[in-house]
């Protein structure tokens, strides 16, 4: 017996499934495999794809399957271990994800939602070790939220905690896809970047050449990531997006500040890959935004795309009373 | 022995001292007493103002003092015992009360500040038993909170979460002392509403006949209470007032709500003995600030203007390993 105690974690993402093997207590993979999802995909096709990723992974590295950790892009019932729908995906409405893998696997396996998955994982293996308090807080296409308090996943009444992206900061603001008005999400994500840079763009044909350029003049081709680049090279005009939506984001951070007070704040997504002054707006905003007696410690995540598969195996530990808290 | 576990509680209050006697597992008073501070007081006075009550009480009710609880009106130390400073009463700055207070009684001595001691009492005795995770928040001449997390009192890393008086909901609102704009407090606290009202009707000499009448033709006059119960008497501007001041109210909940998403919201202080249609109008307006899945449960605390004292009861019988939890 190679590998006494070998857990499998999976990651549902909107676009891409992923199924990774790791040894308890290690921290690197022992194996790990990723395939894109095609258009047209549902729950079975889902399903069948990470069946595949798994079982060639455990093909591969025969021995003992101790746990199973999943992590799960949309809302899951944490308790009962069913999946409650997918916003990208159809067919996912009220699945037994559990009962399914475990009857598959034949181990025990634990289902959370991605933004509570990616807060355990960095709070077991990445910037927020040793952490009694943390919000972990993705920035990309959304903006999502989860929380570690005492050392352990808070959920919430309805394991609905960590909604950051749909807190309000500006009644005044644009109208997000919740209905609300001036949600952190709205001001602060990836695609309101690019689109408040088109909406200035079209009324202001002198501002953002660099920007332009980089978009091959076509004002659909902007996305968050042309805008930071442009930033970056000097565009002043970009600049002006980027740092309009790091003080949205820091206010939102100061709200929560203000609110629970947690040790540190622990930024992932691709928004955050804007560069330094992006992250000293959010730092500032932040700062401004709560009360002085307050720290407000806010930091990079340090496991990257892989926080929600780490967090799975972290998932996966717990489940064998191997929790190192 | 007629009392083997008798419980002392203490609340310094910013203008009255309050000391009791309770024993352990009942939910009546022994006995209390309560004096006013008077003008000029300081830390001292008030020390000595409080001894006095409590030698009072426990000369009258002789028996083993096992513990003692004490709640605080301002920021205190709960892990050194210290209080921080009073904002009313000078002197209390990095005050040792727990040991002073250790010394005085032979008995063990737990303070903690008074939003915090009103959670835990409302907790423990009153509106939120049973609550998992439940904010307390008192709205009466600030709006001031504590949570409960997992069943026990969550301070966060500098002992200030709770403070949702403090988080912004309209950056284009009045300024409030802690210097931001639109928070929570300077939009829904009884002084808010009292300014808001002078404001309006100094510009509309015809608005709020009810109100004018009631403060005796004098604007300085007008107060939240007075408010409250024109608008009771169908005074319409003061209805108006009113209601302006439960969305805002309600505005910050419904953020604390999708942040957080505690199995309870409990209301004390002053302004929530406004009427009906305040609590509807804070009702309304954090579920329509916050997502559709997330439960707005929003109740009344139980306990009044004792719930910091039942904290402090709590907070002793803690230290005697009672708890109920």
């Amino acid at each position: 017996m190679s590998d006494p105690l070998l857990l499998l974690a999976l990651d549902f993402g909107g676009t891409k499934h992923t199924a990774a093997l790791a040894r308890a207590g290690e921290r690197v993979w022992v194996d790990r495999r990723q395939q894109a999802a095609p258009p047209g995909a549902d729950a079975d096709s889902d399903m069948t794809m990470m069946l595949g990723l798994a079982r060639g992974l455990l093909t591969a590295h025969p021995g003992p399957l101790a746990a199973v950790g999943v992590s799960f892009g949309g809302p899951v019932d944490f308790e009962r271990g069913r999946v409650r729908l997918s916003h990208h995906v159809p067919g996912w409405e009220d699945w037994p994800l559990r009962e399914r893998l475990q009857t598959g696997f034949g181990a025990p396996v634990s289902v959370d939602n991605d933004a509570n998955t990616a807060a355990l994982g960095e709070h077991r293996f990445g910037a927020g070790q040793g952490c009694a308090s943390m919000l972990y807080m993705t920035v990309s296409t959304g903006v999502g939220g989860g929380w570690v308090i005492n050392g352990r996943v808070y959920r919430g009444a309805d394991q609905m905690a960590g909604e950051i992206g749909h807190t309000v900061i500006d009644p005044a603001g644009p109208i997000c896809i919740c209905g609300r008005h001036g949600c952190v999400e709205v001001l602060a994500c990836g695609p309101a970047m690019a689109r408040r840079a088109r909406e200035l763009l079209e009324t202001q044909p002198q501002a953002g050449a660099v920007l332009r350029e980089l978009a091959g003049n076509d004002l659909r081709a902007v996305t968050a990531q042309l805008i930071a680049r442009a930033a970056q090279w000097g565009d002043a005009f970009s600049e002006g997006i980027l740092l309009e939506a790091a003080r949205h984001l820091g206010a939102g951070i100061g709200n929560a500040l203000s609110l629970m007070n947690p040790q540190r704040v622990i930024l992932g997504g691709g928004v955050t890959k804007s560069g330094e002054k992006w992250w000293a707006e959010v730092r500032r905003a932040a700062r401004a935004n709560t009360l002085p007696e307050i720290s407000a410690e806010i930091a990079p995540a340090a496991l990257g795309d892989d926080a929600p598969l780490w967090g799975a195996v972290a998932l996966a530990q717990d489940l064998m009373g191997l929790s190192t808290d």
